[in-house]
């Protein structure tokens, strides 16, 4: 059986994967080749609607729905499913209804994959409401579906060698961002209470299109944006940050990029340029020890969920309101340690405590870690720092080995 | 009934598509607030898990599922169904499977929203398997689901104000990445057969990294990249480019451009630097009139298909194969003509033959007009022109207004 472009290793642990769910084949349907459960087959090529049938036991295959695509399928080197094998024009003449087309398509890939019946591991995220029509018309032919999500978020857990080329590369570029950000923020003075730089006020959309600029000199792009919170802002884990905002000395700057290739990176520093408050000196100096604790402890065999309850005694003991002695608490410690990262932003393994087995750290996991501080409201601040660490064979790498001082004139030495 | 944030118009024409499906309300699940079909109700909020429950007559709901986005949620201007109300943290410690977690937090917001049984418009690109598990034990509660996302799609093909603001915005943007790209073409210079420019070969790569600077100062992304295809490449519609591919005189170079700021714009212009061969010439005056026949053409009440065939006609009169003289043909004209773009890159209305009432175009629509000739192989060639067209109350506006000429040279005048 040909296993063209598909290492025998993922294929072993596709099949393992599919026996345990008493699976005959995986299905994923996808909007398009950037769908994260079809990305690990598809390696990043220009594909719209698309499918996968990974038959267990046998090599995926990839199927396409317009001729015009079919240079850019044969390129992922998998066995093609053509659009004249799964009959797009004849359904599409026959079944004007969106699901009952998809029904036919989904049919005749199956069936073209030699799988005539039986349990099916469905994933992807196509339109719910197609494909839930096309689900009723296929149990009927004698189908039956169960959730392949989880699935294939077990088997994406695990980084392949391209892939980790691929994370150290968007990696790499996310460091260079940051060191620009550095070196402006250093160059940055104080008028009248707010920052200028090159003789402008410095605000939060100069300092976004400098990321953006980094961002497309290596061809990666930003699909869910960044944070780059001052002060207050900051003071909100989530706050994007306004882009009209002119920084100010003497209050924390949270720049979170999450930049994607055909992986994401994700990386957090905090900076504050001039005085640096006590509050804030104390806070950061405990976020710094938050994440050197946390790089210490990391490991294949680790949960997640006993790493995140180690980083909230930490920071309970140096005082500090945590999820675990204050749940919902929106001050000191308010999130996850980490999660795992790859073509989502956010994948297995999860932090949580309800992950179960599926938050225990594995050799080839590509996970960030990310202790915080929050102090909400006027005159609040937020610091964060976030590295992402892939466990290699040979132990952790830290792929984002950048410094963590908050002052941005220390990065240049 | 509240509707902040909500305009009155978007509220009838929802209505009216639920009571023609016989629909209580439209649930949209989402992956994130990028969705393309919570994308129209949440206006570009960085959001990550999400939902819309739009109960008939009544306003749109935003459900979010973590506590850290309640700013971007409010930024809505939305009434929100937070994640207490959607119990989030009860149903993650009650119900591990993520089937089950979904139906909980769905159920929550159906009924949370006045939604206690009935038929629901089901929408959104959620994982498949997990919403699959969902539905099943929400159908055990009384509640029935159709087919939404056609409902979503008629919905979003008339575009409301900010759409067509930000529209024209992304367009302008891609506008000004065509008149560089030109200007880089026009300097460049024969060296042994090939394009020299700056005193280095022209590479597709160097061209593709000047459409990201444009990009990145005007806040856009490429989520589907680009096609920069020279010569042969661009004898396939769908062939990206290859990076390091020089450029040559005397061949032709597609170029279509397809970034995202809150919606999508879509251009595309071909360009020959140097002496154009006659088949190029001949080919690419046929392209220019089928454009221009189309743009004279399409009005709101015209059915796309109406107009594709009109193509055909036009170019098989010039001698050209085309899909009505030669289904399948992968020389001549081989695609459809146009298509709706906005929150997808190809939306309704579209132009095939399939679409019947849904491909008739209508006032408030953003189209695409593109016909284009190609000649696959070794010498071949690549010609296609592309606008993006908004059917105004007051006429067709055309956002992409640029220069057809092949010589970059011309752009300049």
């Amino acid at each position: 059986m040909s296993r063209a472009g598909w290492p025998a290793r993922a294929g072993e642990r596709l099949d393992a994967l599919l026996a345990a769910e008493e699976c005959a084949a995986l299905l994923v349907v996808a909007k398009s080749g950037s769908d994260p459960d079809i990305a690990p087959f598809v390696r990043g090529a220009q594909l719209g609607r698309s499918l996968v049938v990974a038959p267990r036991g046998a090599a995926p295959r990839l199927g396409f729905f317009t001729p015009m695509e079919r240079e850019e399928a044969a390129a992922t080197g998998l066995d093609l499913l053509t659009p004249e094998r799964l009959e797009v024009a004849r359904f599409a003449g026959e079944r004007p209804a969106p699901g009952a087309f998809l029904a036919g398509v989904l049919g005749a890939a199956l069936a073209g994959s030699g799988v005539a019946s039986g349990r099916i591991a469905l994933a992807g995220h196509p339109a719910a409401g197609e494909l839930l029509a096309a689900v009723r018309i296929l149990e009927g032919e004698g189908w039956t579906f169960a959730d392949g999500n989880g699935l294939v978020r077990r088997f994406r857990q695990e980084k392949v060698a391209w892939e980790v080329v691929e994370a150290r590369r968007v990696a790499a570029a996310t460091c260079e961002a940051f060191h620009r950000l550095a070196s402006r923020l250093a160059a940055a003075r104080e008028v009248a209470g707010q920052l200028h730089e090159g003789g402008e006020p410095l605000t939060v959309a100069r300092l976004r299109r400098e990321v953006a600029l980094v961002c497309a000199e290596h061809g990666l792009e930003q699909p869910s944006g960044n944070l780059i919170a001052p002060g207050e802002e900051g003071g909100v884990p989530h706050n994007t940050g306004t882009p009209e905002r002119v920084l100010r000395p003497g209050e924390t700057l949270i720049v979170d990029l999450f930049p994607k290739g055909l992986l994401y990176a994700d990386c957090t520093r905090t900076f504050c340029v001039g005085p640096v408050p006590e509050a804030v000196a104390a806070a950061h100096a405990a976020v710094a020890e938050a994440l050197a604790l946390a790089h210490r402890e990391a490991r294949p065999g680790r949960r997640g969920w006993d790493l995140q309850e180690a980083t909230c005694a930490f920071l309970a003991g140096r005082g500090y309101p945590t999820p675990v002695t204050h749940p919902g608490t929106l001050r000191g410690y308010v999130h996850g340690l980490g999660h795992g990262v790859g073509h989502e932003l956010h994948e297995s393994p999860a932090f949580t405590k309800q992950a179960g087995a599926e938050g225990v750290l594995g050799v080839g996991d590509l996970v960030t870690l990310e202790p915080g501080l929050y102090e909400p409201g006027e005159g609040g601040y937020g610091i964060r720092l976030e590295d992402m660490v892939w466990f290699g064979p040979d132990g952790p790498e830290n792929l984002t080995p950048l410094p963590y001082d908050l002052d941005p004139a220390a990065w240049a030495r």
